[in-house]
């Protein structure tokens, strides 16, 4: 996307770096991955679904990555993987490496005497780095960031611009953490006396684990007398808010705009679909998976998919059919009422 | 709201600067527009609904803006305009003129060499502003604000304080974007190997079209492959989630707190309602509107207003009510055994 | 949670400070709060729910704080109060003492010249203040805040860093705003013309009253004509969005990611769960609370909880139930006709 003229790769380097195995010509060379619509000759495409073949057929790449049972489905240059995806990520990671630390702190930011920041971190403009903070190794802490008083941002692990870890809180190794983040803000803690609500200090921590990554806009509330814990490999998308004291499963990934109130325990391995909310003080699973815009009200201990949304309709047979969930229970008592008089041993539990 | 005197203007220069009928003395002075129940004699006000009338009969206001039906509504001096609202927005924006940029480069700002910067732009305190980046003539970056590498902010654009902008992204011309918004933040493009999630370099940018304004909080994802795309003239409340890939057709607006997922495309006019959410790969056509805190689950092809909202109610009744939700299906097949031992020809389907 | 070294209190002087009664050793000496399950017995621990019992037998803690129907519920030292909740909170806060300011003007904060700062405010690094902006005595704004001209910030309130305060807004006493927050954005003020949509200026000014605490990366939009206004002592919890000209009354709590639409006005005491959402141009009376995931699309005159949440279940019953939803019309009238069909004189309505 940008003008920089970019670096091109061998297919048969490739496969010698990631695995996989190819068919066709080895010396053909790629420098960037791209869709199946928009690739050029000099861009490597990935089919992820047989929907998609009729693409396959008019892709202008220069070669395609491939699940087995499709490996013939194409003349081009293909390495063929079990998990296209996946491979395709590799891919691009390899094609894409990440910014690497600038090693040195920015004469505008301004770090206090007794932060500690490695010689290979990297501190961006205007960033702010209280007492006794911690920046690791080859870490970057974007412009405009702010890190707290004994924060710690582990080895390898980039904010983008314009983050905030309050005091005390702990990033892992290798995380990301995007701007606008806010990571160890007070949770929502009051108590109402005589009327007026009393703040309770919120005095736990953020702890952040390995290779988390972390949208832009999201917050991650401090606990209010234990820590909030986001364990290992957790994928956090934009806007998310995690109250206080809520624990997250290494692995679980959470789409953008959720919502998780106070306490609550997520499994390993879960995915939580966009704008769902989870209340307070519930425990999931692991491997639990729950639907975009569901709201979850108890405990949910099988793993397994959950969902609980309004179907969506055009407005004026919404305002019909809406208008009986307030009778629905007046409704179902006149079907048993009819089953009654029919004399009927009824078939379903009501 | 401010200390300052304010400039007034006599209504027959108004009329004569905006269009519209003037009825009554041209030459009453008004310097600021305001509510038909706050204002006061300096202001002018305006009726957009004949509800509204009995405020009208009451108001201090020293001249109206009208619709033609209820031209004699008032004794008032008064313009007449088709469209009363709009002819409001007008004179709004005429008594209350954007902020023009103070040229110059504030001397806390920090500005790489290789960034092009207007002379006619602003750049505020404390502001970031990377290798290449361009801000175009008459543009203000606010405080605080980062610019990252290679991005280019359009002529007469205004980023208030503390906005970030990532590398490569495009704003157009005359945008406005509010404080704490996020733009070109990589998409969440994770793939699932050996039970962990590898990131998917996000590759694509975020390309924001002329007149676009960005809400405060709002975050909008760079693309992953291809880019993301919000067309001319798209307005966007705040704290909006738009995720990689997603294409805003021009002229839409959309309200609060909406999330739309990965690689959907939003028709031209559309108006999503506040905290709607859009999941991903899907199209919703030009003129769709969708209502407040409805979730589309499948293309919209037709214009048109959908909804789906569970209708609120006390929650002693919406405890009785919701928990035959679980069992409509039961209760639906009741129904029908019932219709079948009455030997009734079904009438509906089911 | 830190190294520092924490100063212990007697018990018997915790009473004398903060009053309830004491139950055992006045000398016992603590120094923290803690959870019944983390505590150690420098701690001082509480209980609110009988539920919670058995976790008082096993607690390591020095002291406990208990409700007097449980008095003798535990052999520890205690103190017995009517409400332990709000007794906990002032425990808590008396052992964790809010931040003061290091009164002074850090260096690198760009602060106009016209701007009023009391001496014994704190201004941190990075922080820029626009002209005839006023900082009251012992208020701290954090590093890489944004005030706007002539905006206000009240006595002993604490910005935390990266808060953004627009022009001529008022923060008033003992307010806390966390990170990420936009205080005084435009409002979403468009009015169509020409297929067209022109921005109306938002000249109304955010208000905020005294004891309000505002979360992290929450909005609160400028009014358009009139104000916005938060009243004394309400609590906004992370993410919460506030439109245009709303009004929240006095020591209203709300919970996360909660959007309130233009004009609304919410009453005295109310609670707002999280996700809620209020349409606008409504009222909610005093006293009213609004459960998780609700959206309120009238208004409520009467004090009571109010819920509209479908319930969530497995996907695939979900799937089953919920396509009924779409035919609930037809099949109450399939109910009437049955009922029709069998003379029977309806008890209930439709």
């Amino acid at each position: 996307m940008t003008l920089t003229k970019r670096k091109s790769f061998r297919l048969g380097d490739l496969v010698k770096q990631l695995g996989g195995e190819l068919i066709g010509d080895a010396d053909v060379r790629v420098s960037q991955v791209a869709t199946l619509e928009s690739a050029r000759p000099a861009d490597i495409t990935f089919l992820t679904q047989s929907r998609f073949l009729p693409q396959l057929d008019r892709t202008q790449a220069g070669a395609v990555i491939l699940g087995p049972e499709v490996r013939d489905a194409s003349s081009l240059p293909r390495i063929i993987s079990p998990n296209p995806y996946a491979y395709f990520a590799r891919v691009a990671a390899f094609l894409n490496p990440a910014a690497v630390a600038e090693p040195g702190i920015h004469e505008s930011a301004v770090v206090d005497k007794s932060a500690r920041i490695a010689e290979s971190a990297s501190v961006g403009a205007c960033a702010v780095i209280g007492r006794r903070a911690q920046v690791a190794k080859q870490a970057i802490v974007g412009p405009g960031c702010f890190i707290g008083e004994a924060a710690c941002i582990g080895a390898g692990s980039r904010l983008h611009a314009n983050v905030t870890v309050y005091h005390d809180c702990r990033i892992g190794a290798r995380c990301i953490v995007h701007s606008g983040a806010v990571i160890g803000s007070d949770g929502f803690g009051i108590a109402k006396e005589d009327g007026i609500w009393k703040k309770i200090p919120q005095i736990g921590r953020a702890l952040i684990g390995d290779d988390v990554e972390i949208g832009a806009n999201t917050t991650i509330d401090r606990g209010a007398l234990d820590d909030t814990v986001i364990e290992d490999g957790v994928k956090l998308d934009n806007q998310i808010h995690i109250a206080h004291n809520v624990r997250i499963g290494a692995n679980t990934a959470i789409a953008a705009c959720v919502g998780i109130a106070g306490s609550t325990k997520i499994g390993r391995n879960c995915a939580l679909g966009g704008a769902s909310m989870i209340i307070g003080h519930i425990t999931l699973a692991d491997n639990v998976n729950v639907s975009a815009g569901t709201l979850i009200m108890k405990s949910l201990e099988q793993p397994g998919t959950y969902t609980g949304v309004y179907p969506s309709s055009s407005h004026q047979r919404w305002l019909k059919n809406a208008a009986h969930l307030r009778q629905l229970d007046d409704l179902a008592n006149r079907v048993r009422e009819l089953e009654g008089r029919l004399g009927k041993a009824k078939r379903g539990k009501t």
